[in-house]
């Protein structure tokens, strides 16, 4: 699953320095803010900060660190997530019902994990051992990204619309738009350097690409709403057919979290409900109108091959970027027994990749050949259109 | 609305007293187990809370008090219920998506009001105010019997089955089995009293009822488990159409807060999960249940005004007792213009009477002509069967 | 559950003629027509006619006639209905996936069936068949009323709007309206005459009523549209909670088979799309909007005893008529034992009796003591109005 | 959208033949069995002899043919499909409500449309005219096989099991498995030849393959019975997550049209309900079941590159064959201008490829590069496993 992750990366440093930052992204939250689910794929940010330290829990300190005794029986029947393997488990539906533990209850779990943890990380750790606390820290920087599409969506869906104390700031694509040409060739596509990786980004292999060209930078807001106020929402000439359908029953006619108040389009942010600004990149998508929109300027969204053989030329990292890839598994794929092997390849069918990384991803966890996804009806999570032809 | 509240039985004392005592509920619930809505017809208990609160600010306060300003501007439509005469109002499917205001916010709310209403009542009322006021205790000690209700839903819908530190007490209906005769008779029915009462008690009115016999004791949790355990969820004949439909679509076996464990019938408690006590009556069964129980004995659920007439005769207050009467008006019933006059009778269709009072019922609220109503499919409330023929 | 069905009654001439108005009414039907279920209250044609020839064989020729043989083993199976204690059958959700057997082989089913029942009825017959037989007469009559509401079902929700060829006509309501005054008293309900009866409406009981008055019409469409052109449909302080929710969720603003067409009220009658004839009576609306037009009218709908009482007063039959009475048995009402006990007492819950006949009702079966119900959501049946106070 | 269709490959009496195919596989239906839509995804008989023949008439006959009059002003709005560019249309879940025009009428609007057709392919046509009716004639030949996969439906749905008078016939797959290796290079995927194609198949571009190998025939019923004996719909590592969701919402544990009858697996065929030839590839298949299965086995489903690349080396041709590729563009895919446009891009996502041809494709309605396509979920295709590895 993790291609390499040698002793000397695992420190009792690293690994306080991601534990800590979970935590500061909650740290304006109140008790109550933590423990809702308004909808089935939004977790209670409790959720987030109890199941990642229960991975440390059931995989590391249980099973290598001698005497240690679980924190409470019954959190490894309430924190785990899809991982089928482990025993029996919340579902996903019901997390939103656990008012209990609290969250008081469940930091103090993550207290007592990060100690022995601590303890754990004093002495020689196996490699094996080493390889799973990566996963577990990879995981667990997974989740702090969640949590902000979480607690965005937690805050955006209420009538007071508070405002989170935590920046996450986009800046604007005010440069001209170039479109960078990538000739005719065979590429190779995948994970290679001497890092961690997940499974989905191995093995490396070969790509035959046509030219293309791919924008120099991402769709703005202003560029977007030409598109909306155009009527692209009404002519399914743009659309997919699925795409169609979906705005049609859910009534879609903006991105997620746009509101037009008397004439003028405003927008929730982490910082407050306010107007929306025109330079920064358009975000809060499904694929579907990623789509639509290309259709529209007579373009089309990037492969994912294509992104990552061009992301060199370009800069990336607001937004992660819908392409028109299906999320599949490259040649030689091989799923890793066990309960960890059911992180990736049970997802590779019906979600679209994206590529890139966004400013809700935590520092050092991206790379180019990181592999995103969703489906394609998704769109709290932050996510633009960079176009190619 | 109501009949008559005179001024000498609104006291500051009164009202201090019935609102400490909702704060009183809710003592040892923490912040987290205030702020959710496992399903739409429970509303969060912080939500009870502020809306109780909201009725003194909008109904008195506001229109009553000199220099009042409201608490917070948002309140009156965050908390607003199914009062569609005042304003927008948050969609009750909705009231849990608001973790904000919080529980401490919402408590604030409560002290700001309580301590404008008790400088409010030092003063000389006005017959229509205290009219209202009447109205908004007992319409908050409703809320409180919703609110345990509430409660138990949300603990007894999670892992960890948490206990409140509250009593709430049944008795063991161990008395023989009697049944009480009543003669063929022009009876009166509906409230006469110098007292509150709520506008579907009135008005009194002629019933002419036929001989009939009625149980001095409610059904016990033995008597309804040699049902269960007879089959009586698996023989339609015993069932109503819908109620059949009912049990069958939502899979339910038992009444609601019962599991079966290692072949032994065991149900969760305010007090926590325990083996059923089975000299106590029978709780939170749907109307269809209490019908297909009386079926299955070859007996038959009393009407209300059987109840009504009746209830002399024996003792009631244990839990709320279904009734083979469709919530209806009575004769001359008038609905109250205004928003307080959509508080009954916009319920009387699709609903069963209740008649009694639960031992989660406030002290002083309850009566022979009170009116409960619940739709048959509903057992989440104190719901139990007294048999008739 | 019939109350008397004399030997003399059950003659082969009166079979054959009630036998052959089903067909009658079927005669313009195509064989697709006759096999769709456009929406699950709706049974496809062919359904009705070898449903009520099953009761025959059923219940008359397979117990009483000797070496009777089935027509076919299986249609048992396919067309028993909510008879659960006959066998399994096909859930009526499924009624419209039987393409087989067709048109063509039911109505070989019906002659087959016929002929039998013809010869059998040419020697004597005892009196529990005659009373089976009763009852399967009046089942299949009350079945072609169904059949007209499924028809115009059918060929009212299809682009083409198909004609039936088969008059069912309505008068005009233009008398002036009168409403007429009925005493305070003691009144006896239900059926008491020697000829047959449904269980319903036994046993014969009192009831004490209150002065009242009844309209001595039906609301007319020209009425009914002010209050559709007043904004009766957006009102909420005019409905019940569950009306109000019934009506926003389905998008309803006006009557079934109702159209706006260029600013102008159109309908589909089984006689075509046409212009709404404004003297006729208001027809197909649900309980809910039969309440809510009574509300803005400042008046109510009757209860089913005070229409039985005042119902020698004035003219009925064009419509079935809602009251403000819930399904309810009669006191001392009794069950049947066995398969026909399942057919009135199973649907007492939920649902709103209807007083009355229609222009679809069989002539000769029809009585002031007849209890018509359905749910009051429903509104494909024949139903109106009249008003009280 | 055609590569190329030159006017001698038009003829009459190719255009007859090819009419009357349809026509044939519909003859030893009744109306009753054309007139139904049991799901949303299955279209009555009757529309699709219509739609196929709305075609012609709407973009040949309407538009080319001199003093051509409509045979039905209506038609063109009953029966037009996904066609959003050419006005209203009836909606899809609403086809089955369509009990009129009758199949009668449809089979005259068939010989209307065909007569008028033959008569203007006996004068010269444009280069234009002969694309579009090329395109007719291959849109008619896959509803041939809609055709037989929805009248399976309909029979195979009720409880009768009528049978088709039209035999589709598999053989066994008995050949001993082997294991087809094919060599990594580049290779050219797409249509190249000088004949019919779907816009989906071009253009034809160069792709990368790794080494693989492909078996030389499909999975047969006994193989995969080994699989659902064995617990495969039981066990979650074997499933995609969507995969898993859906089996156990909709509780599919065997392939459609699998009964369980006293122990033994028994089929509806279009030949009646009987045992299981073990033998015969396995058909009637998800996606996921069909991964699932290569899961279990150790191997996977080639992609339809891989496929393309080897089908050379293998017979295909009994059944549509699932393959792991995600239905997307082929580089410098270029969707057609107006109505005709519609047909494949807008479905290019969440669908898997299939490819291959079943034994319900009509002749010469296959060639290797043909890219079928359908929801992973769907299963009332012809749809079989072909290993790879």
């Amino acid at each position: 699953m993790v291609q390499i992750a040698t002793a000397n990366s695992i420190t009792k440093q690293r690994f306080l320095d991601i534990r800590t930052r979970t935590e500061d992204i909650c740290n304006s939250l109140k008790p109550e803010d933590t423990s809702i689910q308004p909808v089935e794929f939004v977790s209670p940010p409790k959720w987030h900060l109890a199941h990642t330290t229960w991975f440390f829990e059931q995989f590391i300190l249980s099973k290598h660190k001698e005497n240690y005794k679980v924190f409470h029986n019954e959190y490894a029947y309430y924190f785990n997530s899809y991982y089928n393997n482990v025993g029996d488990r919340v579902m996903r539906a019901q997390r939103g019902s656990m008012t209990r533990p609290t969250l008081n209850e469940v930091l103090n779990y993550r207290a007592h994990v990060n100690s022995h943890m601590a303890e754990y990380l004093e002495h020689d750790v196996s490699e094996h051992a080493c390889e799973t606390i990566e996963i577990g820290l990879q995981h667990e920087q997974q989740h702090q990204e969640l949590l902000v599409y979480d607690v965005k969506y937690i805050f955006g869906h209420q009538p007071s619309f508070p405002k989170l104390d935590f920046e996450i700031k986009l800046d604007s694509e005010k440069q001209a738009q170039e479109f960078i040409k990538i000739d005719e060739n065979i590429y190779e596509i995948g994970h290679k350097e001497d890092s961690f990786c997940w499974d989905n980004e191995l093995g490396r292999h070969k790509v035959y690409l046509h030219d293309f060209e791919i924008s120099n930078r991402l769709v703005t807001n202003l560029e977007y709403i030409e598109f909306v106020e155009a009527g692209g929402y009404k002519d399914f000439n743009l659309w997919h057919a699925d795409g169609w359908e979906f705005i049609q029953t859910n009534e879609i006619k903006a991105p997620l979290y746009w509101h037009k108040v008397n004439g003028k389009w405003m927008q929730y942010t982490l910082q407050g409900f306010k107007e929306i600004d025109m330079e920064l990149p358009i975000n809060h998508i499904t694929f579907y109108e990623a789509f639509a929109y290309s259709q529209w300027k007579g373009l089309r969204l990037p492969t994912e091959f294509e992104w990552e053989v061009a992301s060199k030329y370009f800069k990336y990292g607001q937004l992660w970027e819908w392409t028109n890839s299906a999320y599949l598994p490259y040649p030689n794929y091989k799923k890793v027994d066990g309960a960890l092997g059911e992180y990736n390849g049970k997802f590779m069918v019906n979600a679209m990749v994206m590529r890139g990384a966004s400013a809700a991803t935590p520092k050092n966890h991206s790379r180019p050949t990181y592999r995103n996804f969703f489906h394609p009806e998704m769109r709290w999570q932050f996510s633009g259109i960079r176009l190619a032809k």
